[in-house]
């Protein structure tokens, strides 16, 4: 937001800007299942600032402890773009604004903006706040006129409002007057439920840009499947400010997806909201967020799921490599994405060729080896295996296929032991025995769990042989069950992520027993990383 | 489908009537890292029948043996509401139907229906296929043509028609045209790619409605979050047959979800597709598909999701409580679903009531517990603790605070061992000491896996003096590491769920180590166990 804010900041917007107001950390941190501590809202602040959105909400000052320090941090910050806003509501019925705790925290939160909210459905005013429409207007305009003469920003969120409008019109367009009357800056449009649908809001959205004389925005919720496309509705309705959140966070089914919306206003609809540059780190910030919140971000999220251009039928990735825009809507890389061929029993030649050359494997002239390579994927794949993020024990694979692997240990066997006592902390220790060409290796370790004592004594083994293994690490593990039906007792799939200075592969094992999962996606990940070095058994002497 | 679709059979469909084509089995088997097994395939179209689909699309006999063998199968199983179809491609430039290996294994697959996909956008033809424009329309007509007078039912998809309309109307029109006069008995509009604009689908649709005979369906993909919504628009301007897929299954972002449409057609557009009784199995079907695909369904999706109804801010649960549609835009229980109130520290009192009162703790009178249970919520929320799902772990929790807890047993220690040897199966075995009342008990157990063994083990030592566990049994066990920064050695939180002959719990547990983390989990389900059995430490005379 390069222009301030004020009434008539309508002008100032180039005609084809579109306002983003993020409230990830505010309708976002609802979400089932996510919970920011207040340093993650910092961070995620700091990356909604440079990633240039025009506002930020932090949070609700009067609802909780947390938001509340969140402002007293967020408001020494020094954000470049964005301006930061406090949610809050309408005064409480019987209190003035001057009384009111909520608005009192609201201004306290000493942010340049604040947000709020008041009902433009009758039926919450008549049902649930049980007071006259009267005295929901009087509410709305009090607290906008009080929170102007303190020199604020104030944004008004008419909640329901595409409910009210539909059973009693008049009262909803009354409630947005009244805000932009009492000298609100921003009226936004809330479609609070989430149930409206198109052509309701084309119509209701019209509507308010006629009545109100002050830029309109649009806030929508996921519940019938329509946030993204309510929003762009309202938007081609004359709406220039567009609320959501960054991966569609938000309690129940969630908020407009931001991470697809911005994309499709500026790439399918001419619209600016935050410029190229940025707009190529949208894959970026969404797994940001998602790894904050400790939610895996959904593969099939349109421009920055992990799956969002990949192609798994053979024809597909055929086409892309033909002419690109064929089966492909936009080039990944705007949003920061990019081009995947997936290897799995419905993939043709194409996908195991085309992920084969990226891993430096030629299979170019040698047929015979594309179609084993095939046939063992489906027969692993039926057994519960995924090769689908698990790049380097698909390597292993095809390098044994083509009688070019490399036995770098041999196991002669191992015991892990989990040792709980009263009074005293748990431990974990693993032994293992192993063969390295003619020299056999014995060897303890501990660790926080029992895969992590397994990889210390493994390594403490082969490490002496094979030295660029110091350069690697774990970075992820994950444990799926394969049939929930059994319980603990039922086949788990291990997916190993791991690193060194160059480069992330991922690794799978496949077993009833968890340690032998894990311990099948560990070995595959040492050989992987073995291999990508070049390193060979005789290389160490053997 | 009461009515048999002919050429003329719009006349028979009455007037509000949508048809849904599902594409699960197909289109939906594209999605990265979804694998059916023929026997998943099977059970899932006995699925769709029951639900009352139209049409289910089975596979694509001609692309591999799977598909093939599951028509073999699937012609068997006697459908009573859908008919089965089966997917393939218009004929090859070179070879007549008759030596057409993919139009031969479809007429082969025996099924009364099949759909064609054919090109509609000239890039397409020019620059992937590299033929003229008239081949292609003579492929699309002498296939239709083909298969109806082998007397079957006829669908033709128009393969990027959307695109092909942008850039070449008279061609996308034309190839639409070519297959309603050949006798197609349905001519869908594909926009496969994903990206078209909601705008340029009513207007192409239209036109396309105007330009053909037959009825005309839509086929939508996700990528630009607009699937649902372009399918409804279509529906809006004329398109009487859906394509889609259970949960938005698909290929890169997915295909439109059937779970979302189905929903909004019936519920919000006055439309009808599958009979109400079926409507309130819409989430049950949502379920049974993503655990076939061993999927987790998204806790944010539509009218089926876990947290489609669930409320964490205080204020909305108070307000559905008062007046149900004030916060909820259906009623839940009409798709299956239902409404839920959520602990955690962005709840308020209401929500701790809410789920207490559900588990039958009474506190309505003790708002100092209430404040307790909120503090320490927060407190191991903060330490990676979650309850949303582990309403086990919340009520133990709950009881606590109150003084009403039950000391069912003491645990003295446990040792661990997993060995593998060179040869030989690997092994779990768990010893475990725990005291239950004076007497002291030393039992060794053996499993699959380590958290299995030392289930076993405890049950050896414990269901002697509690009878009732042996009702219950685990039947999910989850395991996420928390911060993926450290891979193995990270904290890891374990989700176990329970059940018995009455109810599903779930319970939590924390900890750097798995196994302690699965054990606070375990001992949890446990109690809770007892404890809503009503079982004190008393009443095994100790």
């Amino acid at each position: 937001m390069k222009s301030t804010p004020t009434r008539n900041s309508s002008k100032n917007i180039v005609d084809n800007k579109i306002e983003i107001y993020d409230t990830t950390l505010r309708d976002g941190a609802q979400t089932e299942g996510v919970s920011y501590t207040i340093e993650d809202k910092l961070r995620i602040a700091e990356r909604l600032d440079a990633f240039g959105v025009d506002f930020i909400e932090g949070g609700f000052p009067g609802s909780n402890r947390k938001d509340k320090e969140f402002f007293v941090r967020a408001t020494k910050m020094g954000l470049k773009n964005a301006k930061l806003s406090a949610f809050g509501s309408t005064r409480r019925k019987d209190a003035t604004c001057a009384r009111d705790a909520g608005i009192q925290s609201l201004v306290k939160a000493e942010t340049p903006v604040v947000c709020i909210v008041g009902k433009s459905w009758d039926l919450h005013v008549n049902h649930v706040l049980r007071i006259t429409l009267k005295q929901n207007i009087d509410m709305i305009a009090d607290t906008v006129e009080y929170l102007k003469k303190r020199g604020l920003i104030v944004i008004f969120d008419a909640e329901h409002f595409y409910d009210g409008y539909v059973e009693n019109k008049g009262f909803a367009i009354d409630t947005i007057k009244a805000a932009s009357d009492a000298g609100a800056d921003r009226v936004v449009l809330c479609d609070t439920n989430g149930g409206s649908m198109l052509k309701l809001v084309a119509e209701a959205t019209s509507e308010a840009v006629e009545a109100s004389g002050v830029p309109i925005g649009i806030h929508a919720h996921n519940d019938s499947g329509l946030a993204v496309a309510v929003t762009l509705a309202a938007v081609e309705s004359g709406a220039t400010h567009v609320q959501g959140t960054i991966n569609g966070l938000g309690e129940r089914c969630g908020n407009a997806n931001l991470c697809t919306v911005i994309p499709n206003l500026t790439l399918k609809m001419n619209k600016f909201c935050v410029d190229e540059k940025n707009l190529k780190k949208t894959t970026e910030l969404a797994n940001f967020v998602s790894e904050l919140g400790n939610q895996p971000l959904g593969n099939r999220l349109p421009y920055v799921g992990k799956s969002a251009f990949a192609h798994k039928a053979g024809l597909h990735i055929d086409g892309v490599r033909k002419v690109r825009r064929s089966n492909e809507h936009i080039l990944p890389e705007l949003t920061g994405n990019n081009t995947r061929a997936l290897v799995s029993e419905m993939a043709g030649k194409a996908n195991v060729l085309h992920v084969a050359g990226r891993l430096g494997i030629n299979l170019e002239n040698n047929s015979k080896a594309v179609s084993e390579i095939l046939e063992e994927l489906k027969e692993l794949e039926y057994r519960g295996y995924q090769f689908e993020a698990a790049e380097g024990s698909f390597a292993l694979l095809a390098l044994r296929k083509l009688g070019r692997n490399t036995s770098y240990f041999e196991l002669g066997g191992f015991r892990v032991v989990v040792d709980k006592r009263r009074g005293r902390e748990i431990f974990s220790e693993a032994t293992i025995k192993v063969k390295v060409g003619d020299r056999e290796e014995l060897t303890v370790g501990e660790g926080d769990g029992p895969v992590n004592a397994l990889d210390n004594a493994l390594r403490k083994a082969i490490e002496p042989f094979y030295p660029s293994l110091k350069e690697m690490r774990l970075t992820d593990y994950k444990v799926r069950v394969l049939d929930e039906r059994d319980g603990t007792a039922a086949a788990v799939r291990v997916l190993i992520a791991s690193r060194d200075n160059r480069d992330v592969w991922g690794t799978v094992g496949v077993n009833e027993n968890v340690i032998e999962a894990s311990w099948k996606a560990l070995v595959d990940s040492i050989e992987y990383k073995l291999v990508k070095d070049g390193v060979t058994s005789r290389s160490v002497g053997i």
